[in-house]
């Protein structure tokens, strides 16, 4: 534990209240598999509050997304060189572990290359699995803490696969061997086929396609796999390519101007206002030197999603099975969504629920955050849905105050307030 | 025209380089009505430039709102005292009017109350083609100048029905009298049934609505009128509730705090920057005394949108018959639309427009301005829709670059920039 302290990141600001660490945690010694992890704790009260661990999608992108992007301490400025302080910060409400997950993403790696060649869902939260319990020896305060599970995208998979194992260790071995409570899932992969229509009716309804288009896709997409005729993929492109160069995670959002570096505005080194460009900071400050030191990364190139993996052997056409088991334990099950993203948008979501046919408990209506709609709730039984007003796929990165509300909430186990 | 001249407009920037008028013109003499306009000239070679007409909608609001939260040469500081320049203006391109109207509306008035209790489509346009004629009588250098008519929300009808009145005009004076060349509606109510079938669905597409209340809306709602069973009330009523304390007319925009006098943050004084609470400086601004004096205005309390016209004597259930009229002479017809609007949705113009069946002359595509897709286009035969992204039902206050470039290639005949 205290060789995974981080004395102090290269560039942060002055103040810094809380305690941080990062490093290896061996899941296959025999291969030489390790994950990384970076591990922020709460500035106050650290430890009377609840632990979760956050996820990025991909498959095959780093969680550190989440952490320096996202709902992280800290925010990188324009400079690619120094830090700022993220006021809406998960950690002011838990303790949150970001994993690099799988092996062959981000800092974590495989000494065993065949590793990164099969590699699936069902690896992945075994490895993840692994990395829980061997970082809950390196932290043993921990091991009875509230646990929950937070990610987004592709984590639509991993953060309810990794649940689900969980449980099943713990029925298992006839004893809470980790104390998970929830798992809350942010515009998240869940249901191929439902998926994939939210997407394109997203497309259609926001004005990115044309009408042509959306009624090619309802005439011959049905399955949104090789079963579909030929003429369904012809669709999909011109509905690609329909929607011109927008950022499809934020359709409102600009782009990075190509020649950012010199025309870039200032990014007010406001966690409010977003900079399009992020990306390229995080990139320069991950791959410095100092800063790979700081974090005790071995010393590599960080990708932001991996080009290590290749293919992937497992990945189950719907979730929706694992999420009913889930539910089934009584486990708090929150999906939730920023509304302007049309990769994983809300109606996929929507969609996705609606396959559930769950009975309604709370109906529909707006949450509030600073006297503004931080966007809606609706209350199923076992299963809640929040979406995040005008945020795109990476939520917190769009609308960190409403995502920090909306997380508090989650913890708490209440609805976000009116 | 001298006598109309706008010597100088309280607290405006130095350096203004064209000329402005405003004042009155008669529409009835007996009863005593007359409209109050704005008139803007291009400050680069407006004798090149053509002469567009603006008219806002309500039916009741006035086209000051466009003159100075809009398109107009000036936005006004948070201040409510001193203007800025907008650097997107539409007088850029074009000579611009503004028209108050019908009387009762803003500053325009009438000495016969009586107008104010019988009014509607019909008289409104009459009176907005009297005003025509007679402005250019008092601006003749402009009598053969190209003319367009644009205008937003319930403009939908004011446009169509002008433009319809001054072709009439022109064919049975055997003569051009007004050179009409083309219209350009945004976010424009043209059709009832349409209309709210595309606010309904936008609003369940956007996740602010439950699925619940659009099942109800599509089960009950077949006219949106009183033919409509009482449950149809009821769904609306609940779509209007669900969506809680958002602006419909942009709805990822914060409100305007209620206590915004002291807290409001910096406007920037940039028009790039939407400030939510411009409404206030504008009402402030347009009741100083020495600004309605500037103006040639008579003292009155000026109010956005009228409280002295009561009632709405006609207004059809659909301008499409007028539509498909103004197209078949082949005038250039374009609907514009910013697509984050929930009052006059994209999808209400796109189903109005599928209600036409035209044939289709350009399929559906991105278009540009400062390196960054501003919306989409498709042509049809007689008709372009242009979307422009990320703006609300008052398009040039929430994107005025994007605006001017739109109305920039409309006044050219030419579809955006690719």
């Amino acid at each position: 534990m205290e060789a995974d302290k981080i004395g102090a990141l290269p560039g942060q600001p002055n103040g810094v209240d809380f305690n941080h660490y990062s490093g290896y945690v061996t899941v296959d010694s025999k291969a030489g598999r390790a994950l990384f992890y970076y591990f922020a704790e709460s500035p106050d009260k650290s430890s009377t509050k609840p632990l979760v661990l956050w996820l990025n999608g991909g498959p095959g992108c780093s969680s550190l997304i989440g952490a320096m992007m996202e709902l992280g301490p800290f925010r990188i400025n324009n400079d690619g060189k120094t830090l700022f302080r993220n006021d809406y910060a998960w950690n002011n409400v838990a303790n949150v572990i970001f994993l690099e997950s799988p092996a062959g993403v981000g800092f974590s790696y495989s000494n065993t290359s065949s590793d990164y060649h099969h590699i699936g869902d069902k690896s992945t939260a075994k490895d993840a699995y692994t990395f829980l319990v061997n970082w809950l020896e390196r932290f043993p305060q921990y091991k009875t803490r509230d646990f929950y599970i937070t990610g987004e995208s592709y984590a639509g998979h991993y953060v309810p696969q990794l649940a689900y194992t969980i449980l099943l260790n713990n029925k298992n071995a006839n004893q809470t061997l980790i104390n998970l409570k929830g798992i809350a899932v942010g515009n998240g992969w869940i249901d191929d086929r439902t998926g994939y229509l939210g997407r394109y009716d997203y497309l259609w309804t926001h004005a990115l396609n044309s009408d042509e288009t959306n009624k090619g896709i309802h005439a011959y997409c049905h399955h949104f796999n090789d079963k579909d005729p030929n003429e369904c993929d012809d669709f999909q492109s011109k509905s690609y390519v329909e929607q011109g160069d927008i950022d499809g995670y934020n359709i409102y959002a600009p782009l990075c101007p190509l020649d950012f570096s010199s025309s870039i505005k200032n990014s007010n080194d406001s966690v409010n206002s977003f900079d399009p460009c992020s990306d390229y900071y995080m990139i320069s400050y991950l791959n410095r030197p100092e800063v790979q030191t700081a974090l005790h990364a071995g010393v590599a190139k960080w990708h932001k999603c991996s080009y290590s993996i290749f293919g992937w052997t497992d990945s189950p056409a719907s979730i929706l099975p694992i999420f009913k088991n889930l539910m089934a334990t009584g486990l708090r099950v929150w999906l939730y969504s920023g509304d302007v993203d049309s990769v994983v948008p809300i109606t996929s979501t929507r969609y996705a629920i609606n396959e559930l046919k769950l009975p309604l408990k709370t109906a529909w209506r707006a949450w509030s955050t600073d006297n503004q709609v931080g966007g809606y709730v609706e209350e199923y039984e076992g299963l809640t849905l929040v979406t995040v007003r005008d945020a795109g796929h990476l939520v917190p990165s769009y609308q960190p105050a409403r995502s920090l509300t909306m997380i508090s909430s989650f913890l708490l186990g209440l609805l976000p307030p009116p």
